[in-house]
C-alpha cells in the first residue's frame, strides 16, 4: 500500500440535507468513490476530520500536517475544500517533508450530477504517484506547486498566484 | 493547448439502447464528462472511431497512429476499449514518437452508476502531463508501459505482463 | 394532450452553483426529467416560476391559480417547494376548479443521488389521471386532500392534518 | 402496510458487469430505489425472481399469481421485464383476484443515466392505490387495462392493442 487519501471535508464530500435544505457532512463518500476506481492497491483511507476549509484554523491545519508527518505512505492525496487549500497548502508546504502531498477538492460535491470530483481524485491520485516529493494542488486538470496557486473565486479556477 | 484527447470506443463510451437492450455506442460521452472536470485549458478532443476494441483491426490501430502522430500536441489520451488496449499501445509504443501517450478506458460505462470511467480520465490526463515521453496504460489507479501490461480478465483488473 | 405540468421551483428543481457554493435556481430540470419517463403523450409543460415555496406571496399563489384556471388541460401536475406547499394547495383547492390538480416535489433536489423527485413525479402523474376532480398534494407515496395535509418538518414527511 | 412490490427482473433491474461486459442480475435495486421514495408506508417487498422476461415460462407465471394470491396487501406493484408483460399480466387477469394489481418496467435499467424506472415505479405505485381492483400495466406514463395493450417493439412504446 502506496497511497493514503486524507478527507478533511471541503464542497467534494458534501451530502444534501433534506431536513434543513443545506449541505451538510455526514459519513466520507470517498470510500464509495475509491470503490468504483476499482483501484488494484487500496489506499490507506483516514477521515480526519469533516469541515467546510472556510471553517479550518490554524489548529486544523497542524492536525492535517501531524497526519502528513505521521504518514507511512510516501503518496498522499488530501480531499480539501477549494476555498483555503492554498493556505494548508502552504503549511505543509513549508514543512518540507520528503513525501509527494497533492491536495485536491471539488468544485460541485460528488454526489451530484456533472461534479468534478471524481476526475479530480483520478488526476490527484496520478499526481501523488508521479511528481515529484512536496505538495502540490491539483485542480482544473492542472497541477500546482504550493507556492503558485490561488482560488479564482469570480471565475470558480484555480491559477497561478503569480 | 497541450492535451489532446482521442476517443476510440470502448466501454467508457457505451449508451444503453432501449430498443435492443444492448450497449451500443451514439455520441461520444466525452464532451460532456470533459465539461464537468471544469478544466482550465479545455483539450482539443478528437472522436476518431467508436468501436468495440475486440473489433479492433491492424487499419484501426494505424489510424490511431496516425492521429498520435499529426497530434500538435505533445501529450495524449486515448481512450479506449480495455480489451485490446495492450495491443493498440504496442503499436504506438514501437513507432517511438516523442510524445507522452496514455491510453486509458472503463471497466462500467460512464453513464452507469459506480463507474470508474471519470477516475480513470483524470488520472490518465494528469499522467500525460508527468510521465515521460513514451506511450503508457492507465487503469486501476495504475500506470504501466505499454510493453509491461496485461489485463487479467478473470479478476477485471490490469497488471504487469511479467 | 392531456395532462400539464406547471413548474414552480422549490427542491425539486434546484441546481449546484459551484461559484457561491449554495443551490440555486436555474433553467428546470422537468424537461429532461420528462425525456427519461419516455411518455407517450407528452405534457405541456409551463415553466410559471422558479422560487423557494418560503418566498411565496399571495400574488405567486394567484399567479398558480390562474395557471390552473386557463389550462385546456383537466390534469395538471404543480412542482412545487414542500414548505408552503399546503398553503398553495388551500388557495387552488378553494377555486374549486372542475380539474384534478396534483402537487408534488421533492425533500432532494432532481440533479442529487438518492432524489425523490422522479419517484414523485411519476407518483404525481398517475394521481393526475386517475384521481376525481379536486386539489391534491402527493408526497412520501400518498394522496393527501388539499385540507388534510400537513409537512412534519422533524420528520420531513407529509401526513395527515388531522 | 398497504402495498406489496413484487420484483421479477427485467430491464429495470439490470445492473451491469464489468467483467462480461454484459447486464446481469444481482441484488434488486428496489430497496434502494424504494428508500430513495421516502415513502410514508414501507410496503412489503418480495424478491420473486430476477429473470429477464423473454425467459419467463408458465411455471414463472403461476409463482407470480401465487404471490398475487397469497399477498395480504391489496395493492400490488410487480416490477417485470417489458417483452412479456403483456402474457404475465393476461394471466393474473384472467384470475379474477379481487386486489388491484399494477406491473411496470423500465426501458432503461434504474442504474444507468435517464433511466424511467423511478418515475414508473412511482406511477405505477399511485396507479395500486388509486385504480379500481383488477389487473393493469403502466407504462410510458399510461396505464392500461391487461387486455388492452401491447409492446411496440420498433417505436420502445406500449400501446393499445385495439
Amino acid at each position: 500500500m502506496r497511497l493514503r487519501i486524507i478527507a478533511t471535508g471541503g464542497t467534494f464530500d458534501k451530502h444534501y440535507d433534506p431536513l434543513s435544505g443545506t449541505l451538510v457532512f455526514r459519513d466520507s463518500v470517498l470510500p464509495t468513490a475509491l470503490a468504483h476506481a476499482r483501484l488494484a492497491d487500496p489506499p490507506a483511507f483516514e477521515p480526519l476530520m469533516a469541515i467546510d476549509s472556510l471553517d479550518m484554523q490554524d489548529s486544523h491545519r497542524q492536525q492535517v500536517l501531524q497526519a502528513c508527518e505521521r504518514s507511512p505512505e510516501q503518496q498522499i492525496v488530501i480531499v480539501h475544500g477549494t476555498d483555503t487549500m492554498r493556505e494548508t497548502a502552504a503549511v505543509l508546504g513549508h514543512a518540507q517533508l520528503q513525501k509527494t502531498i497533492v491536495l485536491t477538492g471539488a468544485m460541485v460535491p460528488c454526489r451530484i450530477a456533472d461534479s468534478d470530483a471524481l476526475f479530480n481524485l483520478g488526476f490527484a491520485c496520478a499526481a501523488a504517484g508521479l511528481a515529484a516529493a512536496g505538495v502540490w494542488v491539483a485542480m482544473n486538470g492542472r497541477l500546482f506547486p504550493w507556492d503558485d496557486v490561488k482560488k479564482n473565486r469570480d471565475a470558480g479556477l484555480f491559477e497561478s498566484a503569480r
